[in-house]
């Protein structure tokens, strides 16, 4: 943990910028917020001494359309209006930094950091994404997951953190990879594992299939022969691998969860960004602070 | 699993009752089903034949105030008008059978079997209760079960059920028990348990509580010392262990969560119920099947 | 834990009992060993004082044909030796206590208690057993656990211990037990579970073959159905369950692991002792101490 | 799988070469063997026919002072005799490639693979690893792993495949790791994680301490810091991460366990070895078979 006192600024966002507000102060951290909506006396009317942070912390994605992304403020702020106040060497951390967001603050001298690329951070988002994945699961499914039949299509991250719950549940997991490594990775955790080709062909005994390949990879021969009652769940970002005009002609129930983390845990998450705003804080101003 | 082709009558109930049906169907026995609803061409208008049954399973509970628990069907049935269309000898499994229903089956002469008070059940039992609850905390809390600290309070089938799926999401848990073997059983699955005296004294640091001790046992004293935005989740049976109205006056949330296996999964749960039918039957029918 | 400060005698024993003797003097008890050997100072040359003890402890078991079971002693001692030094009325908790020892103690006014009896020791010790039945596993397997396939025979406290850590180190664990409620503990740790009957029809794919039945069921003819090179063993007290004649003559490698405890983490085992100890001196005890 | 039958030459090595030999024979393939001692059959007397092998494996490591390492065999061999017998562009695989192997075979155009620097043999390598560790911790420690507090220094392969295991058996497991994203990982499987600054004041409280760092991390500060009675495991390949000569000094415990998968599961590590070298020949070879 970041052990210096700090003037951290907390601009924009959902609920993860508020538990991430509140657990910098917790933290002994003099905090500001803006554009967060009331925030336990925290909020600015004005950016007026956001200069003077140590930090200035965006939300996740930092813009939508070239406004700031600040769903709980009551009114629109353009990302010009909040980098216009910074100085020059500013730190900046936002998650998922566009090409045209880093080209701006390059313009400006903002040393803006993308928390949402860091390793640590994906790591631990997978926590919440599988804990939303089995809720879902738990939720949709007639059948307890204890004995159930899952197929994880690819196995990063997210399969590695989902596999273990599900398995701790009782449910039967099965992996599907191209990589020989990955393969490994679910024979070391004790799963068994598949390759890719021929999937239509074995898949039909599975009551749940998740799927975490950003490629389509299940198409109208892999759901025509999927169970009765299957469930499909896909955790690809967008377009995500599954044939959804093919599934609702097929009558294949198909849900597609996006941004788990924000929505099944915000304070979680938000305490997994201010983990990793400390670490790049660290890293940039050291023993300036 | 029962190997003889038998007669089975499914009479009333819920979509527990239909799973069960239909799991009878697959495995080969000859199946009808009376106030079920349409299930599978299986339902028949009339009782007529019932007295060939080898088996006849009445639902979980059976009865309603007199009347056959039926909330598929489209009309009222009385217990007698079932009774009455049944042979002296006949077995009759049915769920929570109260002392009523077992005196008039008595009287008639019916062999009438509580799959609900079997051992085999009631472990069984336990897995959909530990999902239902593992659903319940999932959607009720913001923020991972992951690093949640839980605390378990009794350690019976229900809480050995949970609290290995707890752990497997991550969760930190304690467990409070009278009994040093129930004490004994939580340290041997790796939790630190603590008895029941000065329960107030130490349970403010629980993100999550969860009762399965059918007494009172938390009351404005406990309830007053837990954490802001604990979860209480009570999973005793009728009244409860906690105190409602001063949960309502203090601000502590309360999910009271009752009869989950035929709600979270009643597929799994109508399965269950076949299993412990099929060891009624084997029980009572030996070799005269 | 005993809060009161307590006078207790530790007598006889092996390496439980020393450990034993030093976690009651770490709780901050009075303690005074005999023919335990040297133990920290604890050691006294005569039983002079040994009725003043608010509890004399007796290893397990407590006596070997007549004398006391001390193997650190440099010399041996009647139980008569024991008992005549002790004052009617004083509490004496012995392990695995036969019905000679039960009634000479009652003779003369000794009360009695076997601590070895009780089902909070017994729950605990099936840990230790457990962690020394993966030992010899892991010693005597040419092949990881990961991945092999593990037959246990019986699922009572030990088969309960035992499946979650060979499991948890990647072994396919299988179940046969005769009870169905054995059975359904099974599935509810999502573990397959077959009856006992034609046990020789289908073991014949397991790597190793865990038996915890106290009865005859591993015979010529399963034995001789057995997977070449597999490994059994039977944790069952005497006789056990196994034909060793039969295997033998099979080539089929048994090893007979008994004691456990006490011969893998004596150190554990004598602090479950002390446990135990604790519950029957505040049952025996009560506020008199 | 490799589908096509091919020759394949196993020469040198231990226990795990020959249930490679095995495991091979038993897919179809057909296999000769050379430098292994007699080994069902497959033995040859002279290399004569290795050179139309698809493919020969080298042991791991594949040679020791210049020569064949064959601990098997009745004689020695050099490198040079086998390389000398085998064709241009003829593939062989061997374990741990130094560069004097590699240039040697590279001057006879012999294409050279090393399948132990291959990342899904690492992967799978860690399985029998933790299995030893936790064999030695078993045999060495007079506690259970149940509920005794355990740190792993590093948090790479090894650690990740050894914590899962140490906590399925009840250890109480920290970690220690410099990278934020080994500690991400450390905290995504439910471990406390610390840095490795000032180790040497917040060791004191652990039994066991299993190092996986090839650096100099336990220094005589750290050991002097120890608990009484601690057992220290040096995982680390040579030099290892403990400083041994202090050790001795202060009567630290330490194991120095290396090439655990040979050790303690030749079969599972030669069935390893197995999976690679046919990654190794789908790649190479392609549809040339």
């Amino acid at each position: 943990m970041l052990q210096e006192h700090c003037l951290i600024w907390v601009v924009g966002g959902d609920h993860r910028q508020v538990a991430l507000a509140r657990a910098l102060a917790d933290d002994g951290h003099e905090v500001r917020t803006f554009a967060l909506g009331p925030c336990q006396g925290l909020e600015r009317e004005t950016l007026a001494g956001i200069e003077d942070a140590h930090c200035v912390v965006l939300p996740l994605p930092a813009e939508e359309q070239g406004q700031l992304n600040a769903p709980l403020a009551g009114q629109y702020h353009s990302i010009e209006e909040i980098f216009s106040a910074l100085r020059p060497g500013q730190l900046v951390c936002a998650g998922q930094v566009g090409a045209g967001l880093a080209a701006r603050a390059g313009q400006r001298g903002i040393v803006l950091r993308d928390y949402f690329g860091r390793e640590e951070l994906a790591v631990l988002n997978a926590i919440p994404t599988a804990e939303g994945a089995v809720q879902i699961a738990l939720e949709e499914l007639p059948i307890t997951l204890h004995g159930a039949r899952v197929l994880l299509l690819g196995f990063g991250r997210v399969g590695r953190a989902l596999a273990p719950r599900l398995k701790g549940l009782g449910a039967k997991v099965w992996v599907a990879a191209r990589s020989c490594i990955q393969r490994a990775h679910a024979e070391s955790m004790g799963l068994e594992s598949e390759g890719m080709e021929r999937l239509a062909e074995w898949l039909c005994s599975y009551d749940l299939v998740v799927n975490t390949i950003p490629a389509p990879v299940l198409g109208v021969e892999e759901l025509a022969a999927m169970k009765q009652g299957v469930l499909v769940m896909d955790l690809a970002s967008r377009p995500g691998g599954v044939d959804r005009t093919a599934a609702k002609a097929l009558g294949v129930r198909v849900v597609w969860a996006l941004s788990l983390p924000g929505r099944v845990a915000p304070v979680t998450a938000g305490r997994y960004i201010q983990q990793t705003v400390y670490h790049i804080m660290e890293e940039e101003l050291g023993g300036k602070v």
